[in-house]
């Protein structure tokens, strides 16, 4: 039992995962006699789709975090432990964490999607993923620690292997990561390192599909597509990266691109917990029921990126957004309660808001409800649902001041680089190791 | 030779450090003809005085630190170089960086002072430094893990290691930092942490003096003692910190503190270049004269922390703090370009503004010239003080944002464990290596 937690009363429901899912989750049961606890690895929550402004430096990375106890500060009936859960024992209705248990009556398992790798150690080792904070900050050193390198090195060949980035995967992430380091290319750099040419930065985004954000209808597609290039971005379609070896970036057409930095944003699975591999599909995500019961197993339940609920108009589980993971969450909140009252369950029902995606400072695409639109106008709405999902008022000022100043001066205020790039050998081996086991 | 600078005009200086002094010195040097090179090992400026409010999830990391590029955008005779500068050959003219080289006709080294942990290995490994972003960063992981970890404990003797904290030293780095921790104490961990009885959390301030500040007179020192006790710290004075083994740390008076974290603000010496051991004294200084031209050395001079310039008024050198180190730096361009035209050098003189300190949020103790002052005062003049001192017009603006944010309500925004606690380790390992070599 964990330290330092009082003796439950009416139910104890444990969430792992404080991202979207689970902190809705959390927020909307009502029932003060019901203790929640969330467990995490990091003791904040993370606001994914903004992740990339992290890496471009146009955003701190705690504009973007906010600390789970905080969020929680009025609820006395939920609780925080910080920690790795290594297991779940179903048999025993039990969770191993660190070198600790916890029991539970009901257990939410919103662990959320990892980056997928596909086993191939190249991807593994040397490609920058971009699920985290510490991986959007890794990113940031990794960008601007090759271009101090450039000014270091005589070998041109060398120097173009610094001054290329390729990205894989031509979904939003892809695409706005894209945007932003084209902005960079356009406004920061120039004013950075006026002693190199940087016409011969070559910015790549290799998508597999034969057009960009397939979730967007072919209009908005190709408004994307226009829009990165005018930002200097270099569109490589029907095209996968297979590996990357030293500055070689191998492609499945068989034209490698030089390059040191390959953001890898082409793949992710689910990130289930152990103790339940019967219930795992073969694409890492747990099998629910529409009510988001993991199939076979008591009171346990899934939500979110981690877990699939098949249905007829989403046959492979719903897409793993952020929309998706806040709408289960409320939703397993009301069935929770509904479960203790002993009422029937009601089946969750996705309402798809629909999608966005910003192309750097001023444009975007986005197609809600039957709204098309694109431009200033559309990354204008995006500006605007982004800040009112921030969570905190503090995050959402700060971020809105740095976006406003950056609309006017065309200037990054931060660009530091903070994570020692000796460190980040280290932390590969760590992920080579992880993703071993 | 260093790629892509341009060939040098009247003269190139070379300038060895982006602190206080580097900064400045490179800033004064009007002569658009002369090349300036600034070598450094981060590629921003740290506003060191502000440290312990990272430390202290206070402000984020950029907001006191600034992009060197940046400063310098306007001026295109001014060039940056990250890198860590190997060693000095004056011989030859010559900084020998990374695997590169580059020669100067002028050098100017102003690469500040380190925590120096006189050779102790507990003390090297375990104890905490505050002199960088990333050693802020750490501590406040530190800080913050500690109390998650407390929560998954058990052993009431091993909980007490991690809930008291000593600060070894009691300059105004360890006060302000005393005073920051007990604020935390009063206001901020209570929120975070109901499950725990917070009135076991031990701050123990070290100091060897029978007073602290002793810049200042004793009746400031007895005020910040004061506040200090109404922060609930613990002064423990005449005494020096020895070690620190596991969650014992070891003091000269015999009487053992418990306590994980120890927070080592109490020794720093002079962080030289190596090349030029024989101009350093035993406090790691390098000796200068009245023109902070190095003694023996011809065309290298030396400014700040890392410079000691013996003077009836200084027997010992000047105190190492920023405004030696801007006033060495101003005078010094003058005197670069006197040399440059061969006019005669004027010496140096130090110009005491008086010093200060706060303590906790609205409580400091300042001196200015004739001024002494206390309290709510002290701390305004404080907080104007330091808001002028950081540079660009973001950090200013997010800064105050924070202060008044946290004014009023007491709470930190922030209080993310940004480095992996695990990788701290490694970092710890890497340092005692670095000490030995």
């Amino acid at each position: 039992m964990l330290i330092d937690i009082p003796d439950k009363r009416k139910a104890r429901i444990v969430i792992i995962g404080g991202g979207f899912g689970g902190i809705h989750l959390a927020k909307k049961i009502s029932d003060k006699n019901i203790q929640v606890i969330i467990l995490d690895r990091n003791n904040y929550h993370t606001f994914q789709p903004l992740l990339y402004q992290v890496a471009t430096s146009a955003l701190e990375a705690e504009s973007i975090a906010y600390p789970i106890r905080k969020i929680f500060h009025r609820n006395r009936n939920v609780f925080f432990r910080l920690g790795e859960v290594k297991e779940v024992v179903p048999s025993e209705k039990k969770v191993l964490i660190d070198n600790d248990h916890l029991f539970y009556d009901y257990l939410v398992i919103a662990t959320g999607a990892k980056t997928n790798y596909f086993g191939i150690e190249g991807l593994t080792i040397s490609s920058m993923p971009m699920k985290s904070i510490n991986e959007a900050l890794d990113l940031r050193t990794m960008i601007l620690q090759n271009f101090e390198k450039i000014l270091m090195i005589s070998n041109e060949r060398k120097k173009q292997g610094y001054m290329n980035f390729v990205i894989a995967g031509g979904g939003p992430t892809g695409v706005e990561l894209a945007g932003a380091l084209g902005e960079m290319k356009q406004n920061l750099f120039p004013k950075d390192y006026p002693e190199l040419d940087l016409s011969k930065m070559n910015i790549f985004l290799v998508h597999s599909g034969d057009r960009l954000l397939q979730m967007f209808s072919p209009a908005s597609s190709e408004r994307a597509k226009r829009y990165l290039e005018n930002l200097g971005v270099t569109m490589v379609l029907n095209t996968r990266v297979l590996d990357i070896q030293g500055d070689y970036v191998q492609t499945s057409t068989g034209k490698d691109l030089i390059a040191r930095t390959l953001i890898w944003t082409a793949g992710v699975t689910g990130n289930p917990v152990s103790g339940i591999e019967q219930c795992v599909n073969k694409s890492g995500r747990i099998k629910v029921d529409e009510f988001n019961r993991v199939t076979g197993l008591e009171n346990i339940f899934a939500i979110g990126d981690v877990s699939c609920m098949e249905s007829e108009l989403y046959p492979g589980g719903h897409p793993q957004v952020a929309t998706v993971a806040i709408q289960q969450g409320e939703r397993l909140a009301k069935n929770l309660m509904r479960l203790l009252n002993r009422k029937p369950l009601k089946p969750f029902r996705y309402f798809n808001k629909g999608s966005m995606a910003t192309i750097g400072k001023n444009k975007a695409v986005i197609e809600l409800a039957g709204l098309k639109a694109g431009g200033s106008v559309a990354w204008l709405i995006w500006v605007f649902v982004h800040l009112m999902s921030l969570v905190g008022f503090r995050n959402k000022a700060i971020t809105l001041f740095n976006w406003i100043r950056y609309y006017f001066s065309s200037d990054h205020g931060l660009r530091l680089i903070i994570t020692p790039f000796n460190l980040l050998e280290e932390k590969r081996k760590r992920r080579k190791e992880l993703e071993k086991t």
